[in-house]
C-alpha cells in the first residue's frame, strides 16, 4: 500500500574519487546488484509515494540503474543540504515526510527505515510534538571522528556535535550520527531555508538541521541502527569490507532456512539466490543472478551458477558451470567441467564430465557423455538441439544444431552428428579403426634423431 | 586393551529442529562423518567393554551410522538424565563406569575423555574417596548462561548451579559446566533413582546428579577441557562454525607434520586425509574421504580428491578431480580439467589437459593428450581400457572400453580406437581432411543475409 | 645509484628444523617467491655495494636463489655474531656500513631498512655522534619473551636486555628488540671482537654488539618499524601467517589502485603481478609470476594465471587457466574450462568453452569452438599452430600442429585438420553420419540381459 505521506531521496552524486574508476561510485555492484540499487529497494520496501535520486553531472548510467524513479541533477556540489535542495523542484507540491538516504551506504535495512519514518510521526519529549527531524544513531566499536548525538533529559535530540568542536565529555558520547535522517515535509523547506554555508568548506551541511529545528523551537528524535547500516563506500577496500558483510547476511539467512553451507566464507550469493530446505552447498560457490535452488539439491565444490533453476534432489558439480535460461531437472546430475546453458535437463539426466550443452533440451534419464559438445553456434546464428528421453549420447560426440534426436536413441561414441537420428535408432559417424603394425617404433626412433638435431643445431 | 570397566553412552535423541532437516541432527556431517561418529569414534578409542547410543523414535538411519555400536529408543524425550536411564537396559549386568557423551558435541578428545574416566578411579579432597561424579568443566570467554561449577575447598565439586539460580558471585565463576559426565557405576542406579522432575519444564536432568551424589555424601569432581569441546550443533551455523573448528585442527596437523598449505583457510580435509612431508596443498583444495598423499606431492590450485592415492613427486591440478579407486603413481602428472576415476595411472605418466579417465589402467611415462575420453559405460555396464607403457594417445582420441592397448603404440589425434591395439603400433581412426577453397566466403554471404532476414522478422 | 658505503648481510643458514622439509628454510617460498629473495630484494633496492648471504653447510641450492650475490658459509652454527663474522672475508677492505638482515624474515620493508641506515649516519644523543649500532625495535601488542629495548634519557638506545633478565619494570616497556641492525663499518671489527660467547648456550649473539659499543663509548640507536617486519618462519603454521599478511599487502596495494577485488581474501597475487584500474577479479584468482592485466579487464571466478599478458577489456574465465608465454588480446575472450598456453589470441577472438590452446597464434575475431583442441605435441617435439583472423573453427575439433589456417577459413565441427588450410576455404575430416533404425531398442534388450546374468553371477 502505497504510503502518499511519504518520499525519499537518494544523495548518489558523490563522484568517489578514491574508486579510481570510469563508473560512477554508486554503481559499483555488492552481490551483483548496483550498490544504489539497494538503497532504492530498500527505499522502495516503504512504498513511498515517490523516490528522486541526486546524482551528479554526466552520471547518466546512474538514471539507468535506478529507472524508473527520477534522477536530478546536483550542479555543484556544495554539500549534502545543497543536494537535498536540488530534489525539492520534483517534490514540488508535495508535503509529506522526507526520508534522506546516501547511494553509497548500501546496508541500511528497511525496517530501520521504517523505523525512521515512524519515529517521525511519533510525539516526543514533554512536548509531545512530533519531531521537525528524526536522525539515524548509532554506536560504533570506536565512535572515532563521527558526530556526537547529545540527548534532551526526554530522550529528544538536543543537537548533533561535530567531533572537532565536541568538549571531552561529548566525545565520550557512544551515540553517533549515522547520516541518515526523515524530515517533517511541512517543516522541510522552512529548514533548509536557514541552513548556511559559514563553514570551513563553505557547504550546506543536512547535519544542520537539527541546529534549525531547534532554534525554531521544534523537537527532534533520534533512531538507532546498526553501525553496519550506516557504512559508506570510499575505496575499493572499502567496497571489500561491505561485499562481505552483505554476503554474511545472505550467508546467515540461508543457513537459517535450512541449508548447509559447508563453509560459509566461500559461498557468495546474489542478493536474488533462492535455496530450498536441506540444499548442501559446497565450497567455493558462486551465485550469480537468477539462480533457484530447490530442496534436497547438493551443490558440490567449485560451481558457478547464474540464471539456473535447480530441481529437487539434482546434484551438480564439482567444476560445474550454469548460466542463464537453464533449468536442470529433478534428480539430474551435472558433473565436472560442464557448461549448461540455455538448456533444459530432463528429470534423472546425466552430463557427468567435460560436456557443452548449449541451447539444448534433454530428456528425462538421457545420458550425455564425457566430452560431448553440442555445436550450437555457426558463427553468425544460434541453433537449437532436441536431445529425447532415454537417449545415449556416447563420450567424445559432436552434435551439430539445429538437430533432433529421437527418444532412445543410441549415438555411437565419437561421432558427429548432423542430421535428425530417429527414436530407437543407433547413429554414427567415425571412421572404421586403421592399426599399422611396428609403426610406432620407427616413429620414435625417427622422431629422436629430429630431436636430436634440433637440440644440436640449438645448442 | 579393551577397558572392562568402561561404558559409554551417547546422547543422540535430540530432533535438532533449529536445523531444519529432514536427516537427524546428529547425521549432519563434519570434514565428511556424521556427527554422531566423531562422538562414538572418540569414546571408541578407549576401547571401553560397550558403547550404548540413544537415539529418538524414528531415527533408524542413526543406527546405521553407529553400527556395531547397539541403539535404544527414548520414546519420551524428558531430559537427559531419561535419556541416560533409556540406556540401562543394555547395561544390565555391568557395573563399571559409564561415560555420558553427546552425539551433538562432535569436538570432544578422546584425551578429554581419558582424563574423565581417569578422574572417576582418582581419590579426591580431604575424604580421599573416589568421586561418584565427574563432571567436565570448561572456562569459555563469555561464560553466559552456562551452569556455573561451584568447588569445595579442597578441589572437589560442590555443586553444579544453573546460572538463574545463580548469585552474583556464583555468576563470576568462569567454570562452567559442559555436559559430559563420568559416573561410577556402582553408584549409579542409586543416583538415576533420586533425580527428580520437579523443575520449571518437568525435565529429568542428569546435571541434577552432582546434587544427588552429595547429598548421599559422595564426593564429585571435575575435569577442566578446553571450551571448544563442549560445543553443541543446534542450527546450520553452528554445524559450519564446528566444521570450521575441525578444520583447524586437522589443518594444523598437516603443517606440524611437514606440509605447506599456502593459505590454510582454502584447505579442506577430510577426517582420514593423510599428507606425507614436504607435500605442497595450493589454495583452494578439497580432500573428501580415503586419500592419501605420500611425500614431496604438488597439488596445485582447485583440485577436488576423493579415495585416491597420490604417489612421491606426483603433480596434481590446477582444476584435477580425482574419484575413488584411484592411484596415480610417482612423479605422474594429473593437469588441468582432468577427471580420473577408478583408474590407476602409472610412474611418470601424463595426463595434463582435458580428460576423463575412468576405469583405465595407464602404464608408466604413457601420455594421454590432451580431450582424450575413456568410454568406459555403454549405458548398462562399465568396462576398463588397459594401456600399456610408453603408450603415446594422440589428443581428442576416443577409446571405446573394453579396450587394450600394447606397450609403446601411438594413437593419432583424433581417433575413435575400438578394439586392441598391438604394442608399438599405430593406430588411427579419423578421416583424411577435405578442403574447398572460398567456401567459407560464400557461407559468410549467405548467413549474413539470413541473419539480417531473421533480426528483420523479430524487430 | 650504488651506495658506495652500504654492505647488506643476509644472514640464512638455519636448519629451520621444524618446518620438516627438505627444502633449506629461507627457499620455502612466499608469493612465489623464496622467502629469502624478498629479504635480498629489499636489501638490494638500497643499492648497496655487496650483498652477501651466510648460509649452512650444503645448502648450495641457497646460492643460486641468491645469484648473483654471492653466498658463505657458516661452518659451525654457533650464533647471530658468529654466522655475520662468516661473511667478513668477503668485506675485506670494505668500511662502510653493514647492515644484517635475516633469511626468513622476508616481510622487512625496504623503506625501513633506508631508515635503519639512515640512522646509523645520524648524530644522536647529547654527544651528538653517530651510533656505533642501531637496532630496529618494534612495539607488539604482546611483547611476551622478546628482548626489551631500554633508552636513554637522550633517545639513544641504552642497552638490550633479554626477557629472561628483565625487571619488572623493564619487561613492562612496549619496546622490542626486532633483530634487524645496522653498524658502523669502521667501529665493526673491532665491535665482533669483543662479543664473546659467555652464556648458556655458549654462542656469540650479535644482540651483545650493543653492550660491547655503549662498553667502548660509544653511542647507540633504535629506530622503529612494524613489528610484521620482523616476524620469522620456523615453521609451516608461519610460513602460511605470513603469505597472508604478504597476500594483505598486495591485495590492498591492488585495491589502491582502481582494482575491485570482489572477495580479497580469495585473490592470491605474486610479487610481480601488475593490475590496470578498473580491473574486476573475481572469487578464488590465483596469480603466478609474471602476469600483467591491463585496464577494464574481467577476472571471473575461479582462474589461475601465471605468465600471460591480458590486454584491456578482455575477459577471462570462470574456471580458465592460463599458462607462461600467451597473451589474451584486447576485448578478446576466455572462457570456461579453457587453458591457454605459450599462445598469443588476437583482439576481439573467442575461446569460450572446453579447449586447448597450446603454442598457437590465434588472429583478430576468430572463433575457436568448444571442445577444440590443439595437438602440438608429438611425443618428442612442439609444433606451432597459426589460425589467421576471422576463422571459425568448429567445435570438437582436432588441429594437429604444425599447422596453419588462413585468415577467414571454417573448420566444420568435429573435424580432424592435419594439412594447410587456405585463407576463405572450408576444411572438414569427419565422416557423413550413418543411421541403423531401430538398432538401440535391441541393443538395450541385449544388454539389459548381459547386465542381468553378470549381476546373478556375482551375488
Amino acid at each position: 500500500m502505497t504510503d502518499r505521506r511519504l518520499a525519499c531521496v537518494v544523495l548518489a552524486a558523490g563522484k568517489g574519487t578514491r574508486m579510481k574508476s570510469d563508473l560512477p561510485k554508486v554503481l559499483h555492484p555488492l552481490a551483483g546488484v548496483p550498490m544504489v540499487r539497494h538503497v532504492v529497494d530498500a527505499a522502495a520496501s516503504l512504498e513511498p509515494e515517490r523516490i528522486v535520486v541526486v546524482v551528479g553531472p554526466g552520471m547518466d548510467s546512474v538514471a539507468a540503474a535506478v529507472a524508473p524513479h527520477p534522477t536530478v541533477v546536483q550542479q555543484r556540489q556544495q554539500g549534502t543540504a545543497d543536494a537535498l535542495a536540488a530534489a525539492l523542484p520534483l517534490l514540488e507540491g508535495f508535503d509529506g515526510d522526507v526520508l534522506v538516504l546516501y547511494g553509497d551506504t548500501p546496508l541500511i535495512r528497511s525496517e530501520t527505515l521504517a523505523r525512521l519514518t515512524e519515529a517521525r510521526r511519533t510525539p516526543v519529549g514533554a512536548a509531545g510534538t512530533d519531531p521537525a527531524v528524526v536522525v539515524l544513531g548509532m554506536r560504533p566499536d570506536d565512535p572515532g571522528a563521527y558526530g556526537r548525538l547529545v540527548l534532551d533529559a526526554d530522550g529528544g535530540l538536543s543537537r548533533i556535535v561535530e567531533y572537532l568542536d565536541a568538549t571531552p565529555e561529548e566525545r565520550a558520547l557512544g551515540l553517533c550520527n549515522a547520516g541518515l535522517m526523515a524530515l517533517d515535509g511541512g517543516r522541510l523547506r522552512a529548514v533548509m531555508e536557514r541552513i548556511g554555508n559559514d563553514n570551513a568548506k563553505g557547504e550546506y551541511y543536512l547535519t544542520d538541521a537539527v541546529a534549525v529545528a531547534r532554534a525554531f523551537g521544534w523537537t527532534c528524535a533520534v533512531v538507532e541502527g546498526a553501525t553496519e547500516e550506516a557504512l559508506g563506500v570510499n575505496s575499493r577496500a572499502e567496497l571489500a569490507a561491505l561485499e562481505g558483510l552483505m554476503q554474511d547476511r545472505l550467508r546467515s539467512a540461508a543457513m537459517a532456512g535450512g541449508a548447509t553451507l559447508v563453509d560459509p566464507a566461500t559461498v557468495w550469493f546474489a542478493a536474488d539466490t533462492r535455496l530450498g530446505r536441506d540444499v548442501t552447498v559446497g565450497q567455493n560457490v558462486v551465485f550469480g543472478p537468477g539462480v533457484t535452488v530447490e530442496d534436497g539439491v547438493e551443490i558440490l565444490p567449485f560451481c558457478h551458477l547464474t540464471g539456473v533453476t535447480i530441481r529437487k534432489g539434482a546434484v551438480v558439480g564439482p567444476f560445474a558451470r550454469m548460466r542463464p535460461g537453464s533449468e536442470i531437472g529433478e534428480g539430474a546430475h551435472i558433473g565436472n567441467f560442464v557448461e549448461v546453458k540455455g538448456s533444459r535437463v530432463g528429470p534423472g539426466a546425466k552430463a557427468n564430465h567435460l560436456a557443452y550443452l548449449g541451447d539444448t533440451d534433454v530428456g528425462a534419464k538421457s545420458n550425455i557423455g564425457a566430452g560431448t559438445i553440442t555445436c550450437n553456434y555457426d558463427g553468425f546464428l544460434k541453433h537449437r538441439t532436441a536431445i529425447g528421453a532415454g537417449v545415449f549420447v556416447g563420450s567424445n560426440s559432436t552434435l551439430v544444431a539445429p538437430l533432433r534426436i529421437g527418444d532412445g536413441a543410441f549415438i555411437a561414441g565419437g561421432s558427429v552428428i548432423t542430421t535428425e537420428v530417429p527414436a530407437d535408432a543407433l547413429a554414427f559417424g567415425r571412421t572404421r579403426q586403421v592399426v599399422k603394425e611396428a609403426w610406432a617404433a620407427s616413429y620414435r626412433t625417427r622422431k629422436q634423431a629430429e630431436k636430436a638435431a634440433k637440440e644440436k643445431a640449438k645448442g
